[in-house]
């Protein structure tokens, strides 16, 4: 197996002012998968859903080529369930709701089928789960990027930190890199986290693109300037699942081809935000992808004299 | 005459962060004729100081080929005065004092030898005396670029949109850009203040970089990620310097020359902020230009399969 993504698969509600949604299908496993599997044709989850959750999203997830045996369905359960509200600046939200349900007692099961996988792929999730995974693989992964959030450096910085020096890859927002790192700049707080563990990290700044560090080198992608950002609800999830969809499918994890891998997660969450929920991503052609993919290069190619 | 700058010349005091200035030298038209000079080699000022202001800056000028025959020397009166001091994160400050001095009845002179200027660039000042330098002009200049800011669509927004009426190139960042159009997307702002007249907008982000709209194109500059920002003043008076003195001495306004232009103001900017005030600017060789210019190009690009 290629790529194996751990996040979950859930329910939101959205408001946006643009709109409001009913319970819709969402969570990170479900947005990097599917994000993924625009380049991985062979790939499995690890997450946990309640019996209240749509066949029909894991028949699609499976058309996609998302083996779903890691996805356990708890019966008499129900699946993670969180609302938020986005400001008039779609920059911040406030979360009204978080309903852990079969989170709370998250136990990952990697199926025997997903042993040797040469990537992983750690949505956003407790970081103590998140190490559990890499723990119950057999042979470490060619390559492991995590995703985390400020809510665990809050309240498990330890157990954070702990997951964090067995990754190849951190992807995790500008204000997470600053609070991670506790120093504003940003060139700073990447040298202070690459410490940590992780050869590469990235630093993603929503609109304002997305830094990759390594070594010495920086690498800078673009956000594409949007008209309207209709609901931004897992367009970091669809970064991160391009991103290694991209590099798992190349099987190619040199600097160089990251770039590549991060335009490509950079299209894939370009087009997410477009509307609500997975939507989106349910409707994009391969053709339609690589047209953005070429707005990318456009956008800061330019000829030296 | 290539190019002329219409701009103050002045004096601020700073603190950042990082340490305090008594009053040095600053000024839009003094960072961008600096800025302007690593490209043309020669070009007039048109301002006005006081006689407190030190004819050391007046000969450095003229030693990087500014002409100051249109910066006006008034005896008896005190130069422009500016002092601020910078929030913690370096992307907000206060203004703690503004003497407006000889900037109160300042009426600009185009000396006769600066007639004929094939590029003009009006730094921030009163739109009503951007605008009568345009009208002391005998013949309109090949392009006309301006900056300016928030104050002024506070407090003189129909004069503002006269002025604005009549350039070619506008540069303003981005919250001057949302509060100009009226709109948050950045996209739709860019269509609304191109449709008051510009045919080219620059929308500066600061530390994100700057945009670059013309018709349906966009073009995108990163900003250099720095280690420390130590005063960011004059910084977007710089880049606006470095792209009107590349413009006007590579003598081509195409699209594709802008870009260039652009990411030679952002390497210039990107010094500036090294050092108080235009220090860092008379120290710069062009050999270091040259290489921050190629660190750029790195930044952004990527081979595609």
């Amino acid at each position: 197996m290629k790529l194996i993504t751990v996040g979950s698969v859930a329910f939101d509600a959205i408001e946006t002012p643009f709109g409001k949604t009913n319970k819709i299908v969402g969570g990170a496993g479900t947005f990097i998968s599917l994000a993924s599997s625009f380049y991985v044709k062979q790939q499995g989850i690890v997450s946990v859903v309640g019996d209240d959750f749509p066949s029909e999203t894991i028949d699609l997830m499976n058309s996609r080529g998302i083996d779903t045996k890691g996805l356990q369905i708890k019966v008499g359960e129900k699946s993670f369930f969180w609302s938020g509200k986005y400001h008039n600046d779609m920059n911040s939200r406030d979360t009204l709701v978080t309903e852990l349900n079969v989170l709370e007692h998250f136990d990952p099961i990697v199926p025997d089928s997903y042993q040797g996988c040469e990537y992983l792929m750690l949505g956003n999730l407790s970081p103590q789960v998140q190490r559990t995974v890499i723990e119950r693989l057999n042979i470490r992964p060619k390559l492991i990027a995590m995703d985390t959030m400020n809510f665990w450096m809050d309240i498990a910085l330890d157990e954070l930190k702990k997951t964090i020096a067995l990754v190849d890859v951190l992807i995790i927002n500008d204000e997470e890199a600053r609070q991670l790192s506790g120093v504003y700049s940003l060139v700073k707080a990447a040298k202070i986290i690459r410490n940590m563990g992780p050869k590469y990290l990235i630093i993603k700044k929503g609109e304002h693109g997305a830094l990759l560090f390594h070594h010495e080198e920086i690498f800078f992608a673009p956000a594409l300037p949007l008209e309207e950002v209709f609901d931004p609800t897992g367009a970091g999830d669809t970064f991160a699942g391009g991103f290694m969809g991209y590099l798992a499918a190349s099987n190619d994890s040199s600097f160089e081809n990251m770039k590549r891998a991060i335009i490509a997660g950079s299209a894939l969450a370009s087009f997410c935000v477009e509307k609500f929920g997975t939507q989106k991503l349910t409707e994009i052609s391969s053709e339609s992808l690589n047209n953005r993919i070429s707005e990318f290069e456009k956008l800061t190619s330019f000829q030296t004299k």
